[in-house]
């Protein structure tokens, strides 16, 4: 099967930001037009010459482009996927919309998704030894922390708000919903009193791109 | 002077982030467009329950909508003036346009913009005790190292095209451009050996929404 002229997605299974990628083409129904390919991070594949030559940063997702360009970041994954396929908007179609919507990305990465991450990669053993090569435990708490304040301040917002952009699902609800995953990887637990959290999180567990990847 | 149903810009004169947003303003030719109100960092004026309330990061650049919305993060205030005023993009039009601007975006800011700002504020005196309240140096030195390694990735990058993600001028040029002048501010020197990355911020400071802000 030749993958030439096809978008290839260079992906870890399990992993949580090549899972936003699943979840993102789940929502375009684009699962059946692209391809994937398993990166061996447990054994460091992402750290050769040939993984760098796509990703200079050395993680995954990354994308190739049917004309042979490489994107990776997540983010910029999602924005090329959503306006190379049809279907509803995962990026806001207005102006204010965008904005917004770009906003609580960002907020979802930074306040989970990477706060969990960093707390996960050097605060705990993460993938072990031979991955985590240089660890700051005391950053990695201070992140925890961070995490802990991110799932109050989504809580909060979710108080008044079916999804974390407002009245439509966008690409912050498949963000955060796989920061709270990672989170429960890391064994970093939601306190119970944070009802509209889990309630949120419930109420997407059933939507399609989450429940049938 | 009303500034209902305008833009409004917070910011703060001299900072990096809110810079960008001059930047695209200006690219955009509509500095005239939208207002500005400074917030008085340096006596804390973004910590206090009025700004959290714009913004629960607490840091600035924040635009309101002429709705009365807030936008926060320099990424997701670009896309918006992007996507509201005329003129040529700076997010990019195609899917493959729009992938690379915001992949590179993300780069420029990790590797470079968040990366001396984290040296800056926490390996240094940063902004004084009373705003570096929590300081880890350790993992401040580990981002100037990152940032070092930010400006020799950009460098690389730059010995092969005009701009940041290719031929066009976009978001990612100014955010390394304030990356660079947060790095100036920072002490933290651009090797003289890195001679692409050097011509492109002499080409860049002669341009307009770099020289006449
Ligand atoms: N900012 C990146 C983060 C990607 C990332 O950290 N991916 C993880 C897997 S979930 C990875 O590649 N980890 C391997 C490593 O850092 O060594 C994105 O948005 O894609
Ligand atoms: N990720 C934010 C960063 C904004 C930021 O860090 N702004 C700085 C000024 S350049 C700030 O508000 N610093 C005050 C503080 O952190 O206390 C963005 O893209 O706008």
């Amino acid at each position: 099967m030749s993958t030439e002229n096809q978008i290839v997605i260079f992906e870890t299974t399990g992993f949580p930001n090549p899972a936003r990628i699943r979840a993102a083409l789940a929502e375009k129904n684009a699962l059946q037009d692209v391809s994937f390919v398993e990166v061996d991070v447990m054994n460091l594949e992402h750290r050769t010459s040939a993984f760098y030559a796509m990703n200079p940063l050395g993680t995954v997702p990354v994308l190739k482009t049917p004309e042979g360009e490489f994107i990776s970041e997540s983010t910029a994954i999602t924005e090329y996927i959503d306006a190379y396929f049809e279907g509803a908007s995962l990026t806001g179609r207005s102006p204010l919309e965008r904005g917004i919507v770009h906003m609580m990305q960002r907020r979802a990465e930074s306040l989970v998704m990477d706060a969990v991450g960093t707390y996960f990669h050097h605060a705990t053993d993460g993938l072990g030894p031979s991955i985590e090569t240089y660890q700051c435990s005391e950053w990695g708490q201070h992140q925890k922390q961070r995490a802990v304040s991110g799932f109050e301040y989504f809580n909060r917002l979710l108080a008044n708000r079916p999804f974390v952009a407002g009245e439509q699902f966008s690409m912050a609800d498949i963000t955060l919903f796989y920061g709270l995953a990672f989170a429960d990887f890391a064994k970093l637990s939601i306190p119970p009193a944070l009802a509209h959290l889990i309630a949120w999180r419930e109420r997407m567990s059933t939507r399609p791109c989450f429940s049938q990847q």
